[in-house]
Formats: C-alpha cells, sequence, structure tokens
C-alpha cells in the first residue's frame, strides 16, 4: 500500500553500522527540508500548507490530536506548543483509545492525525470515524506520500524524512515536531500573536539544525555515557513542560531497542510514587533545558540523589547544572525554549542507540516490533 | 493543618497485619458510606451536593480535572464517564504540569480537584491558580474535612473512606470514584440522560459493596498467585478503555509497596514499543471485564503468549478467557462496565499487598515516600 517517492539511495546505510545512526544523523537535514518552502525568515507562509488553509484554520477553537507510538509524543509536545502560542484548546490521545470509547467532539475541531506511515490502523479508524462524527477539517502530518491518511485528510503536511528503515522512529518524530510547530505558528496567526513572537520562533526554528548537528558532535561523549546503562535493567527519565513528551519518547527508544526497562514521569509525580522505584539500580535520564522549570527540577534531581539514585542530566549550558559525584551532566548547547523539545530528542536518540549497539541487539528491526502497526 | 473527624479505633489495625489490609477489606463499607444519603435505589440526590449544585452544573460544557498521583487516576476513570454518559468534554491533567504551562480554560468549564489529603501542594496552587483564570466553579473530591482544599471550593463530595493510613492508597481511591460516579450522573442530567440509564447505573453501584466483597473473597487465590512476582523485576498492566487508569492504579500500586518496576499501557499501544520488553521475565496484568474491549484485549493477549510473556487475567466470569499453560485467570463476578473499574480496582490492590508481605517490604511505610504531598 505504501510507497516511498525517494531516491533510492536513501535505502543504503552508506557509511553507517546501522539504519538508525544514518538517520539520527540525517535530522538536520530532514528538518531543514520540513522547513523548506513554509517559512520564510520570519514568518510561516501559510499558503504552503495548502491554498484552504487560511479558511479552515480560522474559527478553529480545538485541536484533537490522535496517534500512536512515537507519533502520539510528537503530539503530546503540540499540546503545549498550541495552548501556548494559538491560546487554542488541545487534547491528544491515542488513537486505540480514542476510537472505542463515547468520546465528545466539541465544536469547531480540527481533527489532526500524526503517522510516519500514514496507514497506522487505529489512526485510521479514528480518523474515519470522526468524519462521520463531523469537526471543522482533518489535518494530517505524515511522511508517506499518496498513504491512506494523506489523501483522507483536507490538510497535509508532509515531513520532509525521507524513507524511514529503522523501526525504532527517529527522524520521523523531529521532523514531525518540526511540521507541528509551522502549524502551529500558523493557527496562532489566526488567535493574534504578536508578528514579532511569530519571528523570534521561526528565527529560533532557523537555528535548529545546526542545533542538533552540535548535538551530533557529542556523539562520542554519549557513547562513553552509555556504558553505564549496559548493566542495567531499569530506568526512570523525568522531564517537565513540553520535555515531559521529550522524555516519554526517550523512554520509549531505551525500550525499543535495548529492551531496558525504561519509564518516563513528568518530574513532579515522582514524590507521588515512582520514587519509592529509586535506587542505585535504578539510572535516573532527565531533560532540563535553561527555562522556567530548571529550578523546580533540580529539587527533583536531588530527591533522586539523596535516595542514591544515578542521574543523567542534558543540561543546557547555562542551566548551571553542576557535575558531582553519582551526577553527570551533558551540556546541550543553548536554545530557545519554544524548539529546545527537537534539539533534546537527539542526545536521548544517541544514548539509546549506544546501549543496545553495546548490548548487542538488533537495532533496526528490533524483537516483536513492526515498522508499521498496519493492524489492529 | 489536616484534622481527623474520625473514630480514634480507625487507627487501630484491629485482627490486620497492615493498615493497607485493613483499608482494602473496609472497601464495602466505605464505598457505601460515600453513597448514603446522596443516592436513592434508583437516582442521584442532587441537593446532597450541595445547594448549589443544581446552579453550578447547569451549562458547564467542560470539566477540568486537577490531581496528582492515585487521584489522577481516578480523574482518568472519571473523564471516560463523563464524556459517555454526559456528553460533556473532560481534560485531565496532573496538577505540577498544568500549573507550569500556559493552558487554555475554555468557556463554562467546571474546575474538579481530587485529592485524598485536601492538602496536596500542586493541586491547591492549580486550584488558587484557576481561580485567578475564571472557571465556572470549582468542585473537590476530598476525604478530609476542613482541608484547604474543601475550604476553597465552591462544591464538595467528601469521599467517607475515614482515615488512611497507608501510604499506598485503596480506600480513597475506589470511593473518590464512587463520588465521581455519583457527580458524572448529576451532570449527565442535565445533559439530557434518560431517567432509565441513571437508574440502572445507581442500580449497579448499589451492587458495588456486595461484589467487592466477592473480590476479597479472592484473597487466598490472590495470595498465591502474587508468588509469581516475587522474584521479578518488572510487570506490565494492560487495559483499555476506563480500565487502562485501573491498570494505570495497579502498577502504581505494586511499584509503591513491593518495588517492581511495573508500567501500565493501554492495551492497543502494546505494538507501539512496551512489546520489545516482553519475555518470560515479564509478567503481564491484564484486567478484561465482559465489554465491547473484551475481544480486543484477547488478541493483545495472544501476541504476549507468543512471545513467552507470562500473563496473569483479571476477567469476568462471563467473558470466555480460558486459562491455559501460561494464562493465568481470575474469575471477577459479572459486573456493569460503568462500575466495573471500581471492582476491578480491588484484585490488583491485593495482588501487590501480597507480593509486598511475600518481598518483606515496609507495606504501610514504602521507602522514600510520603502519605501526602504537601510541598511540591
Amino acid at each position: 500500500v505504501t510507497r516511498f517517492e525517494h531516491g533510492a539511495d536513501s535505502a543504503d546505510k552508506g557509511e553507517y553500522r546501522h539504519f538508525m545512526l544514518k538517520e539520527i544523523y540525517e535530522q538536520p537535514k530532514v528538518i531543514k527540508a520540513t522547513m523548506e518552502g513554509r517559512v520564510t525568515k520570519t514568518r510561516v507562509l501559510e499558503q504552503a500548507l495548502g491554498t484552504e488553509a487560511a479558511n479552515l484554520l480560522e474559527n478553529v477553537r480545538h485541536v484533537q490530536i490522535i496517534a500512536c507510538g512515537t507519533s502520539y509524543h510528537a503530539g503530546m509536545v503540540a499540546r503545549y506548543w498550541i495552548e501556548e502560542l494559538a491560546g487554542v484548546a488541545c487534547s491528544v490521545e491515542v488513537a486505540s483509545e480514542f476510537r472505542y470509547r463515547k468520546h465528545v467532539i466539541q465544536q469547531d475541531t480540527l481533527f489532526l492525525c500524526i503517522s510516519q506511515s500514514g496507514e497506522t490502523a487505529d489512526t485510521l479508524a479514528a480518523l474515519r470515524q470522526a468524519k462521520k462524527a463531523g469537526f471543522r477539517a482533518a489535518l494530517a502530518i505524515c511522511n508517506v506520500p499518496g498513504s491512506s491518511l494523506v489523501r483522507e485528510s483536507d490538510l497535509v503536511i508532509m515531513t520532509q524524512a525521507g524513507p524511514e528503515i529503522g523501526v525504532a522512529s527517529t527522524k520521523a518524530f523531529t521532523t514531525q515536531l518540526t511540521a507541528l510547530l509551522i502549524f502551529t505558528l500558523a493557527l496562532a496567526r489566526h488567535n493574534g500573536l504578536p508578528e514579532e513572537q511569530e519571528a523570534e520562533i521561526i528565527e529560533a526554528l532557523h537555528l535548529v539544525p545546526g542545533q542538533v548537528s552540535d548535538v551530533l558532535a557529542l556523539d562520542g561523549e554519549i557513547a562513553e555515557m552509555s556504558k553505564a546503562f549496559m548493566d542495567k535493567n531499569h530506568s526512570l527519565f523525568l522531564g517537565r513542560g513540553s520535555q515531559f513528551p521529550v522524555a516519554l519518547e526517550g523512554a520509549l527508544k531505551l525500550k525499543e531497542i535495548s529492551y531496558i526497562h525504561a519509564e518516563a514521569y513528568p518530574a513532579g509525580e515522582l514524590k507521588h510514587g515512582p520514587l519509592a522505584l529509586v535506587d542505585s539500580e535504578m539510572p535516573v535520564v532527565t531533560v532540563a533545558p535553561n527555562n522556567d522549570l530548571v529550578e523546580k527540577l533540580k529539587s527533583n534531581l536531588e530527591e533522586v540523589r539523596a535516595r542514591g539514585g544515578e542521574l543523567f542530566v542534558f543540561a543546557d549550558r547555562k542551566a548551571d547544572v553542576k557535575a558531582e559525584d553519582g551526577i553527570h551532566v551533558m551540556q546541550i548547547p543553548s536554545v530557545h525554549p519554544i524548539t529546545a523539545p527537537i534539539v533534546y530528542t537527539v542526545p536521548l536518540q544517541l544514548l539509546s542507540y549506544h546501549v543496545a549497539v553495546l548490548k548487542g541487539t538488533d537495532v533496526d528491526q528490533p524483537r516483536n516490533l513492526a515498522k508499521s502497526v498496519t493492524v489492529e
């Protein structure tokens, strides 16, 4: 059913040991490709989202995002953006839950489906069901031209990731985020986002490919760090705000390819249960960019450290998180708080990759998993 | 700050080995007490929710639930009920996330906080912040009379759980669910729920204390089952629909008191990642009542079994889930699909309890955790 309109060379690992590593390294290029033609230096080109975009985005009062797996995490990040920048209420739900319950579709709801393949069975079923129930329009974020999802949606933003061969999604996720941020800004313009703020964020987005390259340059250090996870069976990933879904995605990667039981929590929930699990055998990974939440996160880190947990912190150079006994800090270039989830995803991808390589698992074809879940 | 207006004997373990076990066994009584005076045989007594209830519930278009930990799971169950029975859109969010992000409060939103102690710092902070932002009314579901949450809300439904001493919440959760279902029916009446359907659900609710007693009678069998978890480090809990939060709560209990890394997933997400973790060392617990989703769940179970995972299924007697090699089935009395989350919570509480006792942990005072998180 799926067809790829990409050059044949993309299905070649080239100099890389695994497709996953190649795809991680392609991110600066494909993030840029996903921006291409859709943004100027300071503005989103709304008409590039489709001739009907302006009409369909006007008067949207609510956004319902539906997705599965990694795409669901992209949707969760977008929810933070949409409510903050566009001031439009946003709900996110996994497709298999949404389609089997009696849900409410609010008035003037935009239905937004995210799927790399465009053939994810539960997502397509949710879209078809919602069409009957009535909503304002259906927007798709998808990587495969001509897929069912693309054909059945009113508006489409294609991620220009190229074919993704590794089962664990990497470049599809960061290009989904890129597309979702562009969409958010288009929606926000209909809801009074000042031109200067749009310009500030677009300028920040133009910096992302370079920032991702800077993170890729940390590959050797991250490979070194990954040794600490090799003989561990568990890990906890913490984040706050739009970095919570980044923590979820980081934990999912580790699960998928290294078979380490990694679980993510919003950092504020730590004391409500998962702290009981923390001991020296449970490394705790945290994404702590330099924003309003970093002070809160530091206090969470102290709780973990006090219980003997070993900490691995990916922190903004300016965040003043200091390495000390049991606290390993990987300094990440300073990034804008809005684009931070895209950039912080990358070191967690590299971490999972190197742990899996050390453990000797089949990185590109992890056990039990298929690339696209086209059956229920 | 908190004071308990309950008899002194409640703080005595009596014949029970632990407070947690006593509190599990008190559930038939306290669920009944939470219904007392609030429902007739067939109707919710709306005025029992407060003289202003009818006025405040009229024209509610959206419910925003805020809570932490176990109370958050109760809120997640309520979301399924509120959208299905009242047809009112409902969002649920952990307090520490809600309060630190720029969120949208929709028009005519009822703000619903759930907290056993009524002193949970993040939940109170979210309430105070939301009051400034403007919403229709604040409803509290709380167990401690005179707590800050109770004093600062417009409407209050007290759970009549009595003092809960065990750090891992049990009877507070099931009485929260009882209160939330009563609230849902009151709201649903303002939104056209037919009288017969209200009667059907209230009649089902009257059966719950007896059904919980029937489940408690399975204690010996569950203790036997718990032996399979004693030497395990991981577990996966699966559920669909309103049983997904029950799976989350079951996993949280096992984490909190037995320090086994248990994680819950909506069953439909299994193929999108966590299936990679499943092997013979990862017992999978599933709640499968006899509703529309049981056929779907059976196919998920087959996937797990095919990967060597050992399955522990809590299933409705009528659900036709058969025990076989590697599939352990605990048959649960038939219950109404709406009240099923209350009843199915109880065997998972007992399972965690017995695993913890076998492991010799401090059941009532698990490491690292406090009863009420009154600081951030």
